[in-house]
């Protein structure tokens, strides 16, 4: 049967330990054969294809509930339940969503893209099962990564608390881990899979009562004997300690110690947590010798040779924020870099190799990493902590309480703002001016390129006044000459990169290009637009913008960014606030909806911030007798 | 020497355990005394007065930084550092904070008021510290209730993986656990801190290996037998597994076993745990004896008796919000309630009692309970989380990513919404409209009085359509009759109050009021106002804003929530939208700054929020021959 033919995931409970390994080499060569022409994550789906065939053998989906942690490795169970005839669209637009979704298949009950949610909802469905009294077993994949963000740690200790039915899988692809698993983990581990647990406890129990010494020491405590013995026994005294039952460690690549610690998990009472160990790659060798994390997430390639296709291109946004950085470092002793588990994506692990004692990576760990910044802030230092615009999100209590309201030197450099393209909806960076803006303290820029990047990460580096944010896009620049020397911007002096009379564009950083097309167009048609490049969001211009209210010309404002309380909103603020409420305004920016997954220039097209609109907006603002002309 | 005279932390260094006891003992006549009237948090208080005057006797302030988690317990630290006498003005206007506060001692290096960032904070000064090469202690002191809080377990994953030396003070007041300590911890603790933990170490280790048939089988594991060892004589194996040395349990009333246990936390390398035990309300019997947490932070009360001073007064909005769920909950079996540690300050604690299976405390873990309510919505359950405006901040990734992106049916019940007064900056719960409003699928309703907030819980317990915010503030409603039968709101249908042709004012939830008590004054003038009940932030009600934009009569908006990006940035972008470019708004709200402690309307008037504001702002709105009228 070919993989595309497969749709109903009950099959596989029927299936042999033959049939089921034939099914993994399958999916190994269509995961390593589709994604060398569309990219995706192959590391972490080669790395779960006996663990996904182990949950759909023994469990009955969708009745019982797999959570997928993050959901980039989710691809197996897409393929495994009906989907497999959809990777040629993988993370292309209107095509198959590259994380779970549940308007694909009732299989997928949890939409995840950001980490350490699933214990969380895992929990939900659980507690909702119980009291509903139905039977349904939930199951919560999780990586070794996501367990250290802390919301996931609120809901271990939460579980543990409740002793709620539900299974954790640890999908541990550590490298770094498995060498500290001793021989005498794994034969624990099976005697107590194997039902042993109890006899070998009762054994070494009688054990140490026979030394007197010791004996008459802990002769008053034997709950203390009881939790030394569960130590000596399994190697997960971290979540026991929570109240969980650990089962592992399990070879996440061997269906028959995957089957065997999943069926006892399944009838253990309480929460259990099985400890996973797989290899990420697994079965490709490019991916399975890949040290630098190349092969978690990639462009196309060539299957013989491993060669990642590369575009030429300009420099990326995130490595000149990373040399400016440093060129910056050398100087400046003050600075110190962080970074939230993304030292590749935030390039700072360039950073990190001139100055590794100035560079921290918290793990999954926005909240802590922002917190930190304070802290080092308040001894003198100058932080700057890299961060996706959407996983800033988890950092917001964060920014408000400790950093804006204590007004610290934190630099947020926000990467990935805007659209982002691929991933789709849970990574789109289009939030962060409407909850930044309305923070006091807080200011929030962006360049319109690569060269005034370097010059605001200097800016905000050598701004003493309290909290200041950079964001800047994905992907590349312009390619454009860089000055050799860094240079502090006025901070709030918006530029004005062509003069006009008819109307006004406010816009910014990725727009700029799209509002200077529909200028060229304007101009044919004799219409004359001033276009500024409104590169602080807050604060704004206002000596410039009470210059504009008294020409009294249309403004559009334009912005790749969350339309609603977003910088045309902070205009319309500053007219109304300073009375000219006669200033006819129209704003351009992301509607209020969530915005899916396909490339930036088909999503830019499909919420009509193409030139085009552009030019209508600018023709309608006009009055009527220049729309005419 | 009287408290009001101490000036200098760095006198105790030389005190003698005679002083300290007798300065023990003034600090809590003090504390008792001075709260009797100005209210506070006393128990808490008086539970670590002699943790408090250990760290002064035995550290450096400021040069040693110590750092209060939440920081409602740092009194004594601030009548220990010269601020006694400023008691008489606690959390009053322009008085002393009731949390640790920058601007008001060098030695408050850290400001907090939420919960659990004291460790992130530390972390960054010992950062800091050490690349700067300098040899301050940095000393956390977190109670237990906040060590559940994700970015504090984030921030021990991070220092027990980077060993940096800091000190962590578990103030562990919870009576519950303190059966759990047995003899023998005890034991050990003194053991080890007495310096002869490696000894008993050493003399366990040669017990063991004598065993032969435990030896036989854990030969190669040395490190197994040092861990287990380890278990044996500590309690505080979780600790130990993150990387930090475990000290303690601690008494945290006996000064020698404080100073003892700190002397030796002070030398060691590396992050370092010690667990004290306190007794909350220590030294005064009736807060000694609260079972129910009434002497955490109350009012004022009589000394003698323990007779709390309550002013009678309507039912307060937690009151009527626990009251109403219940109501529905017999009903509507897809009721779950949740709250992060806040059971009695929400009042789902009186949900608990009659619901104890559908009501979950999951400590303070906002973010889990999202995510949570989350996982309960997907299978067909009604959860509603009740949270206080600032906390929910906290949530905000999960509201976003979790709950609006998927559209589940969650209802967060945002308590403590506006000025909250005494608590201050850290708890005005004024961003909760900003940070919500640009977020699709949301819906944010405010009710005017305790009899509407009953009928919006009902319609957000009956709503299906994804999930909707009803907000409402601290204290007592106004004692209005309330409806006997609940009934469902039209969401986004705004309510006229009151009709006039004049202007209009747009407001909600408190500030109705003040602009009725402006409208008496305007109706002496001769000028008509229409009074809107704007109920809806999100949606807003845009039938009814068509008609005012063609009534062309101008619009005051009036809002106790932060002024940019709030609703009144909403009927903005409204007007503009629909091409209404003329009609004059004037936004009235909270402005771009944090607002310290005092009474509510002490800060109203501070920042003006007044019904003569607003009886100003109407005229100036007039075409200027009504505003001679």
């Amino acid at each position: 049967m070919k993989l595309e033919e497969f749709k109903d995931p009950s099959e596989l409970n029927d299936y042999s330990k033959k049939q089921l390994e034939e099914l993994a080499e399958d999916i190994r060569h269509f995961l390593i054969e589709k994604l060398s022409v569309t990219g995706g994550h192959l590391g972490p789906n080669l790395g779960v294809v006996e663990l996904t065939l182990a949950l759909h053998h023994l469990f009955d989906s969708p009745k019982d509930k797999f959570i997928w942690d993050v959901g980039h490795q989710a691809y197996v169970h897409k393929i495994l339940t009906g989907r497999a005839d959809q990777f040629d669209n993988l993370r292309q637009y209107k095509g198959l969503c590259g994380f779970p979704k549940r308007n694909e298949s009732e299989h997928d009950v949890w939409e995840t893209g950001h980490s350490s949610t699933s214990l969380s909802a895992a929990m939900g469905m659980a507690t909702a099962r119980d009291i509903k009294g139905t039977d349904e077993s939930v199951v919560a994949i999780i990586g070794d990564g996501a367990l250290t963000g802390g919301m996931a740690l609120e809901a271990l200790n939460h579980i543990g608390h409740e002793q709620t039915d539900l299974i954790v899988i640890l999908n541990d692809n550590e490298m770094s881990i498995a060498p500290n698993v001793g021989a005498l983990h794994n034969v624990l581990a099976r005697l107590r899979t194997a039902g042993k647990y109890h006899k070998a406890k009762e054994e070494l129990e009688q054990l140490i009562k026979k030394i007197p010494a010791l004996g008459g020491k802990i002769a008053s405590t034997a709950e203390r004997v009881k939790d030394s013995l569960k130590y000596l026994l399994v190697s997960g005294i971290f979540f026991e300690e929570l109240g969980f039952t650990y089962l592992g460690p399990v070879d996440g690549h061997d269906l028959d110690d995957l089957a065997e610690n999943l069926k006892y998990a399944k009838k253990t009472k309480g929460p259990v947590l099985v400890h996973v160990l797989t290899k990420k790659g697994k079965g490709y060798e490019p991916a399975e010798n890949d040290a630098k994390g190349t092969w978690h997430g990639l462009g196309p390639y060539k299957i013989e040779s491993g060669e990642v296709v590369k575009k030429p291109g300009p420099p990326s946004y995130s490595g000149v924020f990373a040399e400016t950085l440093k060129k910056i470092a050398r100087e400046d002793k003050r600075i110190v870099a962080l970074t939230a588990a993304m030292p590749g994506g935030t390039k700072l692990d360039l950073f990190a190799k001139e100055f590794p004692k100035r560079m921290f990576d918290v793990g999954i760990a926005e909240q802590h990493a922002t917190t930190m910044a304070g802290g080092l802030a308040t001894q003198g230092m100058k932080p700057v902590f890299a961060v996706y615009s959407t996983f800033l999100q988890r950092g917001y209590d964060q920014v408000v309480h400790d950093i804006c309201r204590q007004n610290l030197n934190v630099v947020f450099a926000i990467d990935r703002a805007g659209l982002v393209g691929a991933d789709g909806e849970t990574h789109q960076g289009v939030f962060d001016i409407a909850f930044l803006r309305h923070l006091p303290n807080m200011k929030i820029l962006m360049p319109k390129d690569e060269n005034e990047l370097q010059h605001m990460i200097y800016t905000a580096c050598k701004y003493d006044g309290g909290p200041i944010a950079v964001r800047y896009p994905r992907g590349n620049g312009y390619g454009i000459k860089m000055d050799d020397e860094l240079k502090q911007l006025p901070i709030g002096k918006w530029e004005t990169l062509k003069d006009g009379k008819d109307a006004c564009i406010l816009t910014f950083g990725t727009m700029i290009p799209v509002a200077e097309e529909a200028m060229i167009q304007l101009e044919k048609q004799g219409i004359s637009v001033k276009l500024i490049n409104a590169n602080s969001a807050k604060p704004l211009d206002e000596e410039l913008l009470h210059q504009l209210a008294k020409l009294n010309v249309p403004v559009l404002t334009l912005e790749e960014a969350a339309l609603q309380a977003g910088f045309g909103s902070a205009v319309l603020e500053f007219f109304h606030d300073n009375g000219y409420h006669n200033v006819e305004v129209k704003r351009m920016g992301i509607p209020d909806e969530f915005i899916e997954h396909g490339s930036v220039s088909e999503l830019l097209e499909e919420i009509g911030l193409t030139s085009a609109n552009v030019l209508d907006q600018v023709i309608t603002l006009l009055p009527k007798k220049r729309q005419r002309a």
